[in-house]
C-alpha cells in the first residue's frame, strides 16, 4: 500500500486507530437477535433498525426515514427499510449504498463454539465471530466506519449517499421491491435531491476463496416450476388399492425423470441454445481466478463434483443454466413404511437462468416438455405444470467506471488485482435498482468465501472489517475522480 | 331361512330378543376412547380391556388372562392381549377366535355427522354408527351375543372356543406375534387343554360390496423397500451448487421412474414370472363376483381405473402384484419454494405379493435391478437399496372343512352364497397363526364393503351386527358336524 494517495492516507489511518472502537461497534450490532424469519424476534429486528438509525443521526445523516412496510400477515408487522441521506451537493455524484440488517437464525446448539449474538474476537486468528458479523452487518458497520473517520478528519465525502437498509432480506425481502419502485418516481425519496443516481454498491457477497479479493458482476436467475399430479379424491391404502389405480407418484417420477440426468444435463429442448456463447475475454477471466476443484469439494464436504477442472465448475456455477429437483409435496416423507398411494403429489425443480434465457420462452419450453412427456404416458390422472416463482439473472459490464473505480480500490487496500466473478444464487434486488435506478450496481464484497454467512460459527476476519471500511472509501474516491 | 336347523333355531330366536340389550352392550364398548396410536388415550384401551374382560367373566370364560406386552417405549406400556377359554371337552374340536378392542383414531372434527364414541342408532336407515361399530368392536361382540343366548337357553356350544383378543391391532399389533409364537409352544396357553386347534376364525374385514356376503381366502403380501441416495455432506443451496454437483434427487427419481409404469405394470425383470398362473377354477370365481368398475370408482372418488372390467380389477387387487411408489424422505417436502439440494433423499416403495412370489428371491431381483439402473446413470453419489419391511402373502384353500362350514352358515343366515374374497392388504397375523397353530384360518366378516372401517362414519348395518351373531353360531355349528 506504498502508493496510498494523499487524500486517503489519514482516512486509513484514522480507521486503524479506530479499530477497538469499531469492534465494540460491531459487537453492539449483532447483540440484536434480528432473525427475520423467527416471528418471536420480530421486535429485535425492529430495535435493531433503530439502533442503526441512531449511528446514522450521529453521522449527521438528513431525512432519515424508517419506511412502514405494513404486515408480513395479520398481527405481525413488517420490520422498516430505513432511507437516509448524506451530503446533496449537486457537483458530486450520488452513490447508493444497500445493506441488510437483518440476520439468519442461530442458536448455540445448532453447533456454535461461542454464542452466537456475543462477538467472539478470537485474537490468536483474528477473527470476529457472531451472526452477522459477515452477513451483513459487518459490512453495512464498514460503510458507518468509514465515514466517521472522514468526519473526525473533518474530511468530506467526494460523493453524496443515500442508504438503503433493509430488515427482511434473509426473508425474501418482503416488501422492498415496492419501495424501491415508489421512490424510484420523479417525486420519490432517490430524487428529491439529485437528478440522477450515479451507481449503486452492495457489500452482501464474499471472496470465492479465502486469499484474493471479489468484485462480482453477474447472478443467475432462477425460474422455479412445480408438477402437480392429480388422481383419486383421497389418500388410498396400497393394499386395497395398489396395481388397480393410476398412481399420481408413479407418474410423477416418470416426468421428474426426463428433466435433467444425473451429469446435470437439462433434458428439456430449447434451454441451451438460449444460452450466450463463451467469448474468449470471458475464457480469461476464468482462467485467472484462483481456484480449484479441491476447494469446491471443501465446501460441498463431498466428491460429487461433477466437473475436474476450475474453469469447468465456476461455468456451471456462474454462467450456464442448471435445473435441481428439490423435492416432492404431499407425497409419504416421514420416516417408517408407510403403506399409502398419495392422492396428489406436487414435484418441485427450478432452474438458474443466464444471459440469454428469455424467461418466458423459457417457462413456454419447460411446460411444453411436461405436458409431452406426460401425455406420453397415457396416465388417467390429470397434471399441471406451472412456474410459480421467478427472479431474473443479471449480468453487468466488469469494465465499466463503477467496476474500474471497485478495482483499483481492491488492489490499492488488498495488493493484488480482484477476481471478476459471478454468483449461481439470485439477489433479485440487485436488478430491481439497476432497472429502476437506471444506474450500475457493483457487488463489492468485505468478507471472505469461508465466512460461515449461513452457517455456524459465522465470522469476519478482523483485517476484512478494518479493510472494508478502507476498500469502500477508496471506492468512493475514484468513483469520484 | 326356513331351513334353519332345530339347533340354530332357538339360538337365532333368542339372539333377535337380545337385540336391545345387544346394542347397548355395543354403546358401552365403544364408549371407550380406545385409539391404540394416541398416547394419550393408552389407559382408555386398558379400560377397554378391563370390559371386555368383565363380558367373558359373565359368560363363565375360564382360565382369562391379560398378558402384559411390555412397553412400547420408555414409560408407555403396552396394552393386554386377552387370551380366555370357553369349554374343554376332549370329544370337542377347538376353535381360536381373534378379534381386536382397539380402534382407529376419530373425532368430530374430522367430518363425523354425530359423536364417534357415542353409539348412534340410525333407525330409519337401520345403521348402528360409531368408532369401533364394525373394526372391530360389533364382530367381537358378536361372538359374545351368540355365546350368550346359547347360556340363556341352557344349550352348550357344540365346540371349545379360545378367545385371543388385542388392543394394538391398529398400530401393526406390536407384540402379538410373539406371544402367538410363546402360547403355541408345548407348554403353552394355546395347548393347555387341547392337543389340537381345529380352526382359527377371524371377523375383522368386510364384504366386497354392500348386497353378497363373503368369506375370505386369501391376502397379498407386502415388501417394503427404500433405496437411499447420498451426495455432499450437508443440504446445499441450489444458486451455489446445481450445475456443478451431483445430486441425490436426480439419481433418486431416475431409479424410481425404472420400477413401475403409469399402467401399473411392474418393470423389474423376473416379478411377473414367478406369480401363479391364474387357474380356470379361478376364473369362476372371479366371474361369479357381483362387482363393477362403478363400484371401484365410488371408492376411489375418481376415474382412475387402470381396467375396464371387473374381472381384471379384482385380479389386480387380490391376485397379482402390485409397486407403489409411496413417497420420498429427506428432500424438500413443504409448501413453497425452498432451493435446496437434498444432500441425501431416500424414496420408498413397496411391492404386494401373491402367490408364488418368494419373497428372498424379489428382494434380490429388486436390489439387482435398482443396483443395474444405478450403475447406468454414472453418478458420483452413492445408492444402498434395501428391503426395511415384509409381511408374506396368504392364501387358503377356499373350499377346505372350515370354508365349507362358513359358507353354509353364510348361505343360511344371508339365503345366498358368499362370494369367494381376497383381500389386497396384509393381515401378517392370519399367516402368524396359520404357521403356529398349524390349523386352517377362514375369514369370515360381519360387516359391509361400505362401513368405513378407517372412516368417518363408522357403521355396522343392524341387520349384519344381529346376524354377525347367527353367522358365528352358525359357523360352530356346521364346523363341529
Amino acid at each position: 500500500m506504498s502508493s496510498v494517495p494523499e487524500q486517503l492516507k489519514p482516512i486509513f489511518d484514522q480507521l486503524d486507530k479506530n479499530t477497538d472502537s469499531n469492534i465494540a461497534k460491531l459487537a453492539k450490532a449483532i447483540s440484536f437477535k434480528a432473525v427475520s424469519a423467527d416471528e418471536s424476534l420480530r421486535q429485535e429486528c425492529f430495535k435493531k433498525a433503530d439502533y442503526i438509525q441512531s449511528l446514522l443521526e450521529e453521522l449527521n445523516c438528513t431525512d432519515i426515514q424508517q419506511f412502514d412496510l405494513g404486515e408480513e400477515k395479520p398481527g405481525l408487522p413488517l420490520p422498516p427499510v430505513i432511507l437516509a441521506r448524506l451530503g446533496t451537493s449537486p457537483t458530486k455524484k450520488t452513490v447508493v449504498v444497500y445493506a441488510h440488517m437483518d440476520v439468519q437464525p442461530a442458536s448455540i446448539e445448532d453447533g456454535w463454539d461461542t454464542e452466537p449474538f456475543v462477538l467472539h474476537h478470537d485474537k490468536e486468528k483474528g477473527l470476529l465471530i457472531g451472526r452477522g458479523a459477515t452477513d451483513d452487518t459487518g459490512p453495512l458497520l464498514a460503510w458507518l466506519n468509514m465515514i466517521e473517520a472522514h468526519q473526525q478528519l473533518n474530511k468530506e465525502l467526494p460523493v453524496n449517499l443515500i442508504f438503503c437498509f433493509e430488515t427482511m432480506e434473509e426473508s425474501g425481502s418482503i416488501g422492498l421491491e415496492n419501495l424501491i419502485k415508489e421512490q424510484s418516481q420523479v417525486s420519490g425519496y432517490f430524487y428529491k435531491t439529485c437528478s440522477k443516481i450515479d451507481a449503486v454498491a452492495i457489500s452482501d457477497n464474499y471472496w470465492l476463496g479465502t486469499t484474493t479479493p471479489a468484485l462480482t458482476y453477474g447472478l443467475r436467475g432462477c425460474n422455479y416450476y412445480q408438477i402437480k399430479v392429480s388422481g383419486p379424491k383421497a389418500d388410498l391404502h396400497s393394499g386395497v388399492f395398489g396395481g388397480c389405480i393410476a398412481e399420481p407418484m408413479v407418474d410423477l417420477v416418470q416426468l421428474l425423470s426426463t428433466l435433467v440426468n444425473s451429469q446435470g444435463e437439462i433434458l428439456i429442448p430449447g434451454v441451451k441454445e438460449m444460452v450466450a456463447p463463451v467469448t474468449e475475454e470471458e475464457k480469461n477471466i476464468y482462467k485467472s481466478i484462483k481456484y480449484s476443484i479441491e476447494e469446491f469439494n471443501e465446501s460441498s464436504n463431498s466428491n460429487t463434483c461433477l466437473f475436474d477442472n476450475k474453469e469447468d465448475v465456476l461455468m456451471h456455477r456462474w454462467r450456464m443454466p442448471s435445473l435441481s429437483v428439490h423435492g416432492i409435496e404431499n407425497a409419504f416423507s416421514g420416516p417408517g413404511a408407510k403403506t399409502v398411494i398419495p392422492a396428489t403429489c406436487t414435484g418441485k425443480f427450478s432452474i438458474r437462468t443466464v444471459p440469454h434465457i428469455d424467461s418466458a420462452k423459457l417457462d413456454a419450453l419447460v411446460i411444453d416438455h411436461v405436458n409431452k412427456e406426460f401425455a406420453k404416458l397415457n396416465s388417467k390422472n390429470t397434471m399441471v405444470c406451472e412456474l410459480i416463482h421467478d427472479g431474473a439473472y443479471w449480468y453487468s459490464d466488469p469494465y465499466n467506471e463503477s467496476f474500474t473505480a471497485a478495482s483499483k480500490a481492491t488492489e490499492l487496500v488488498w495488493g493484488q488485482k480482484p477476481d471478476l466473478t459471478r454468483e449461481g444464487g439470485s439477489i433479485p434486488i440487485t436488478l430491481t435498482f439497476e432497472e429502476q435506478l437506471k444506474s450500475s450496481v457493483v457487488l463489492i464484497p468485505c468478507g471472505r468465501g469461508n465466512d460461515g454467512a449461513h452457517s455456524i460459527n459465522e465470522k469476519i476476519d478482523l483485517e476484512n472489517y478494518v479493510n472494508g471500511g478502507k476498500l469502500l472509501g477508496s471506492y468512493l474516491y475514484y468513483l469520484a475522480e
